[in-house]
């Protein structure tokens, strides 16, 4: 099933930065990041528990956002991009 | 049928911010920001092709990146939400 991981972290102090590194980085070995705080997954059942947790117990509920969008079969999901590819390395400050 | 747009806009000058404000404006207009850059859109065909037409034609397609997720009907799309909702003025920078 393909998993759309999307997330704000909030990066106004320092911790919040390093939120959002982990966060970045749990991702990245899942899926393939999309955009800056965009990953596209594909994961099982037991996968997609395991890193919405993982996920949880990074971020900082009271400021930080995550968002799920379960979008089926990978071969199904319909999406289009325009524009410019992210060219991002994990650690660099996600600041757009 | 639910549109689902997220969008990466390069803030490094001055007309990256001011693309990145008509961006999340032309999004306010259509549908529902649920995180800084992730708007939820209920778009039939012609809105989807005059919005991404909008859309497209604020970026630089060169620096910005624009994703559309079609999830079809809205009832039936799946998606979770963990943490902070978005508290954002349109008009403020984006930085996150």
């Amino acid at each position: 099933m393909l998993v759309l991981i999307t997330y704000d972290v909030s990066t106004e102090d320092k911790s919040g930065r390093k939120r959002l590194r982990r966060v970045a980085k749990l991702c990245v070995d899942y899926g393939v990041r999309v955009q800056n705080s965009v990953f596209e997954c594909e994961l099982d059942a037991a996968q997609c528990r395991l890193l919405k947790q993982k996920l949880t117990e990074e971020i900082d509920e009271t400021k930080d956002s995550l968002r799920f969008y379960y979008l089926g079969d990978i071969k199904k999901a319909k999406s289009e991009h325009i524009g410019a590819k992210p060219s991002l390395k994990v650690d660099e400050p996600l600041i757009f």
